[in-house]
């Protein structure tokens, strides 16, 4: 059920929305924000006095083109920065990113599975005081720091089950949370991969204005983030949006979730690296067979299968246009289900190949969704590019302190 | 993007909150409405006298048990009614509905497919007025009509487009509401039957407090009616919900959508009396066989199946578990993409095979979500029996009255 919610809260959530406002419409004016923001030009004028105190925004010079010159507001990068980290299964990535999205300073490192969940969270601990280090911010400049991670979890708690797609790693219940504030010194948050990059398009410059969208994130899994009435989607126990585990045909391959035909067994880099090889140790022509040998054991990784598809290869080319196609179906499902305007495409593997997947997917939509006579459902790639999901996890410290949210005017 | 808000919207919101509060809590007094809704004693005391000198609020008695006895409120059913209308492939089927839930009068009539919109709008009329004049309730006390149909449509405009189930009826852009509001003088509203359904669900009593879920409608079709965080989601082009189109199986037999392998295909009432029929006709023994002859063009309706299933036919009950098996599946992926925490079953012919649909459902759940080891989903049928889409379309036009809803909070 719904609280009711009270002024003080108002107050909050109104300079939430002309933050936004001034983010987006990046040199806006007075006027404008209140234009967009349907608030009265004096509670706009009284939020913006307090936003120039917090030096949150900035005046940046004034548009003469009007009859009266308007002054431009500005976000104030320096204001705040936020650590973002991306785990995944064969690397952790990073970013430290400044309040207006630009990129401070950025880091990769491998990841081995073998020293388990203590070894990532030290890895991680030592990537973050090497960002700081670097990037010459003062500590208290740093808002917090927003983690990535493949599920199930929760998202509150901060604590991730046994996320399938790190199967190996032996992880149960790891308190990523509670561990990486006592490394680090900085709040943290959790969530989904694809829920952070779904966070981080919308702070840096994609799907501003849309309503309802979902970033469908490729790391070694398949996920989607969901944003629904301009809001944030997380679900009932923060792990909505598992488009890697809907059915695209009930008697698929077994999945390693138990299932069969998921929408991972088909579409996930792994699958691809698996078709590739068996199609190749079936004797297909191939310019990776040429490059790395014809015995049985055929080493082909995911770079390569990516590069040959992208030099027009036949059969990488198949292999990934078969992902493409798999991943679209699950995708249709998913818009016929949200009625969504927009989907994004990302993270870092597909965004490599983002032409191909884009193409089949809205070719997916355009010819599938039971709407498709009265709509159009618009496909785009990642404006955050390869690291959409460190990005995206830097954006979440910052929505979750800057963002209106209108859950946050319920009072119950 | 999200606006501002302002006090008006706010004191409005607020009396959403507090009759919500007195409706589900039946019985409630203030100050367990004020622990309810989070709001200050004296903020429900003025609300509640408002609603009081509305008369859309009664004082009935008082509780006994506290230090200080409590004056119990209740919605006062007679204060206001609506009428709702669901539209089916063979039938209309029509309530009037007090402000409490309660059922007045109802009535339902075979559809002439032949007479095409013009017929079936004629027909609606003709039964509004029928139930107006059984009911004795003044025309004043009526606050409007709902009609849920299939889709796809435009809910604000009320225009449904071709809606595939009710292919025959050369149905094309029909001004449902424009037309019925001409008709009968009553405000009209237009939706998705199944978006009605979860709307009616809320109002009568199932699925209260519970901030995600779904309801799933099976009419001749098959859709889902969603609640998203305590607020109906209808969806960019108020086509959310496409259940009954979402791909079970890539190379599936052929959907009247154009796709392969729907939900609908396996699931549909049409789809269960079809098989059915092969079955038979392939030489099955079955109690149908005997009660309905041994020919070639086996006279099988779904209101025969049902009964010989919950008869236990084997060949009846295997029909129909495969359908609840197939539309298990497809309710898996749902839950899987938007982690619901309840799924509601209805509508008049689930309705009646209730049980084998509710155990099927929650098997899958339980054995195929990707969160099944930290949570179980509820799978209940529907508080409002055979009339759920009726009642639902009712409740629509209370529900638009009367209910809070944050984005009526949204200034743009």
């Amino acid at each position: 059920m719904l609280g009711g919610t009270n002024l003080p809260r108002v107050r909050d959530y109104n300079q939430g929305v002309v933050l936004e406002a001034i983010r987006v419409g990046d040199g806006a004016s007075r006027v404008e924000i209140a234009e967009k923001t349907g608030l009265t030009a004096q509670t706009v004028s009284n939020i913006v006095r307090r936003l120039l105190d917090q030096a949150l925004v900035v005046e940046a010079g004034s548009d003469p083109s009007g009859r009266k010159p308007r002054v431009k507001l500005r976000i104030n990068p320096q204001a705040g920065y936020a650590i973002g980290a991306l785990i995944d299964r064969d690397e952790t990535s990073l970013v430290l990113m400044a309040l207006d999205g630009t990129i401070v300073t950025r880091t990769r490192s491998a990841v081995d599975q073998s020293l388990g969940a203590q070894g990532v969270i030290t890895q991680l601990a030592n990537q973050v005081e090497w960002l700081v280090n670097e990037s010459d911010i003062p500590r208290t400049k740093i808002l917090g720091m927003g983690i990535g991670c493949p599920g199930a979890m929760d998202h509150e708690r901060g604590i991730v089950y046994e996320p399938l797609n790190l199967f190996g790693w032996n992880w149960r219940e790891v308190r990523l949370k509670e561990e990486l504030v006592e490394r680090t010194g900085f709040p943290v948050i959790v969530d989904n991969d694809a829920t952070a990059a779904a966070i981080g398009e919308r702070w840096v410059g994609g799907a501003q204005g849309v309503p309802n969208f979902a970033f469908v994130f490729m790391g070694m899994g398949v996920g989607a983030g969901l944003y629904i009435e301009n809001q944030i989607y997380r679900g009932d126990t923060t792990n909505a949006g598992e488009l890697g585990h809907i059915t695209l045909n009930m008697d698929g391959p077994l999945c390693f979730c138990g299932n069969r035909g998921c929408v991972e067994v088909y579409c996930a880099p792994e699958s691809m690296v698996k078709e590739a090889r068996n199609r190749l140790q079936a004797g297909a022509e191939s310019s990776l067979k040429h490059s790395y040998g014809n015995n049985a054991d055929i080493e082909v990784d995911i770079e390569m299968l990516s590069k040959a598809a992208l030099a027009c290869d036949p059969l990488a080319l198949e292999v990934v246009t078969g992902s493409a196609r798999m991943l679209a179906a699950g995708i249709t499902s998913l818009v016929s289900l949200l009625d969504l305007r927009l989907v994004v495409l990302g993270g870092k593997r597909l965004h490599r190949l983002g032409s191909i997947y884009q193409s089949e997917v809205q070719r997916a939509l355009d010819a599938r969704l039971i709407t498709r006579n009265i709509r159009q459902v618009r496909v785009e790639l990642s404006q955050a590019g390869e690291d959409a999901g460190a990005v995206g996890a830097a954006a979440m410290v910052l929505h979750e302190i800057y963002s209106p949210r209108l859950s946050e005017l319920n009072l119950v």
